[in-house]
């Protein structure tokens, strides 16, 4: 029995969305979702009860941060990750690889693994495929991703031509070491930068792993979006249908909304809870940059459209004190809305498919949001 | 009609304690309480329904930095501090005396008021006990505390007896500034230092103003305890009977029992806010310092004989990565069962009181927390 695997409900006619329940040892996930980010085994400043209440039954979790603190053995200890930060839902980890390949002159790659350099004490470190997911064993992740080499954008067809080799033999040795697991699935990352021709070669190896679930790694990385959705158009039919794929780290409305255009199930990234906590809010109409002076006397909520916790109880201006204050309760509040407005849009695109209108739904949002239609 | 009063329900036949209601425009709370301090409009790192569900339905906040920031014209357009922070329940504000006379070199105190400079931006402001009636009076607070001037430990008795004759006078201010009001009490501070002549006095000047109740300040700010509670012996029967008793700034369970057998109602203190921020939790069995290395593989739960939140869910190992982590739930579980801790001590005190058993219900705390008995 495989740990992990997508019903499809409905395919839409007009665009490559689907509609489906994504099957986890933890939890039923209606698909196309959001992924929101807990680092360090938590989602910052909320609890798993204000997660789910938010509308979030999966979550992300870094292997490179809890790897270095407080290290997998605790985990182990504790019995997973799940139990050690009281989540009941599914949990995805990354690999590492992102983190670890950011890191720049202070990591050194081999065929054999990355040495690097810890952000936090400068110790000497070692991540190779089967160290990654032997770690994602021991934090007992739903959904175990292989470990990658991300290359950066902009780079030359050769070097993004070697990176995506080494990921396919690399995905290969993740495969071999997790094993036949009826509680952790692996996810393979397609890699291939910006050039059709390589992604077309990473779709057909790394699916021809026939692993239980795909992503699209190497995109949301500094290139510009039109090219990010021409990297989707092409590359997303490459992939089985009857298997979720998954946009790694874009988390922006117009992305979110394109990406499901082009075929994505799953989505994560950090921009909604980190731009909360530096005071901006998502909105129906925009963002709202909610520290910013003329918001000092507005007592109204940040999204008179929004259902969350914080639109229900607070003004602007009790948040801005908060924020200006240097309150952790202003870090609280935001990030409630913006994961909530993102499980709301997230609804909103189910609800778009299943009503067979997702075009129009997209140029509504859009209009409201202030992107260029 | 009175915006507040005290219904004293029993008292103690062995101690000074009584078991009482302290009726309020937001609410009855029972007595002997404990206050938790939102300092800046929130009680740091909790929404106003945690508070509630530890317990906790009156607080206090710092007229002092309110004043600064936002301001209580803001306050004062949202309608006061309880629809502004979404607080439903009593409270009681400080006058902004203590924190602006712990500014050292940086005021200066005329008969007028004082002058001072802001800890925010150096700023040269002004406090008297006008204005800091009329701060209190925009941020609606169903106690408002007199403008006093708060001697340090040790002062002379010269320099004692000037300050409690000038906070006499001052109270006068406050109380034809505040006039006859059924939304807003207004408590008068006994001061004198730790001399029992001036103590008397004191009394006896601030009494006479015929105010809702009376604190006792000027203690807990670097004396002995045991000077603490000899004050209290002698000043408390200063007090009328009927009226409540405040002893400020003090929130320490051993101080919490001691004050509450000498006859005090109410206290308030940053002390379990502040600790648990640093990490360090209050037990049945003493302090825990969740952040040290021992506690790395303990998965048991903060306090095993705790009800709170994060001890029926979190092991001190998830809490103690939290905060070496810097993530804010680690500063929010650990306040949650602080301010828990206080609240349960107190239902504990008061039912002790009810059960005429109090003096024993200290001899088993203090055993079991380690202090001395």
């Amino acid at each position: 029995m495989k740990a992990v695997y997508l019903e499809i409900l409905k395919e839409d006619p007009h665009t490559r969305a689907r509609l489906g329940m994504l099957h986890t040892p933890h939890g039923v996930i209606e698909t196309p979702v959001f992924m929101p980010v807990g680092t360090q085994a938590t989602v910052k400043t909320l609890t798993p009860e204000e997660l789910q209440d938010l509308g979030a039954h999966i979550i992300l979790s870094n292997t490179y941060h809890l790897f270095l603190r407080p290290g997998p053995e605790l985990i182990r200890e504790a019995g997973g990750l799940h139990p050690f930060m009281n989540w009941p839902g599914a949990i995805l980890t990354d690999s590492g690889g992102f983190q670890v390949f950011s890191l720049g002159d202070l990591r050194k790659i081999r065929e054999e693994g990355v040495e690097f350099r810890s952000h936090l004490d400068g110790s000497r470190q070692f991540l190779s495929p089967e160290i990654a997911t032997e770690i994602q064993m021991a934090l007992g992740s739903d959904i175990v991703m292989v470990f990658d080499e991300c290359a950066p954008y902009p780079c030359t067809h050769g070097y993004a031509q070697d990176s995506l080799e080494r990921t396919t033999r690399w995905a290969k040795r993740c495969q071999d070491t997790l094993g036949e697991s009826e509680r952790q699935a692996l996810f393979g990352i397609v890699q291939g930068g910006v050039y059709e021709n390589l992604r077309r070669q990473s779709a057909a190896e790394i699916t021809d792993l026939d692993l239980q679930g795909y992503a699209i790694g190497g995109l949301s990385v500094g290139e510009p979006k039109p090219i990010m959705y021409d990297v989707l158009e092409y590359t997303v039919p490459l992939l089985p249908k009857d298997k979720p794929r998954y946009l790694m780290g874009v988390g922006s409305p117009d992305a979110l909304i394109e990406g499901v255009m082009r075929g994505i199930d799953m989505f994560d990234c950090v921009l909604p809870t980190r731009i909360a906590r530096n005071g901006t809010a998502m909105t129906r109409f925009g963002k709202l940059v909610v520290r910013n002076a003329h918001v000092a006397h507005d007592f109204a909520p940040i999204d008179v459209t929004c259902d969350c916790y914080t639109c229900r109880n607070y003004s602007r201006a009790y948040i801005r004190h908060l924020l200006k204050a240097d309150e952790i309760l202003g870090l609280r509040l935001m990030t409630i809305h913006n994961l909530r407005f993102l499980q709301n849009l997230m609804r909103e695109i189910r609800e778009a498919i299943r009503d067979e209108c997702l075009p129009a739904y997209r140029q509504a949002f859009f209009a409201d949001y202030g992107y260029e239609t």
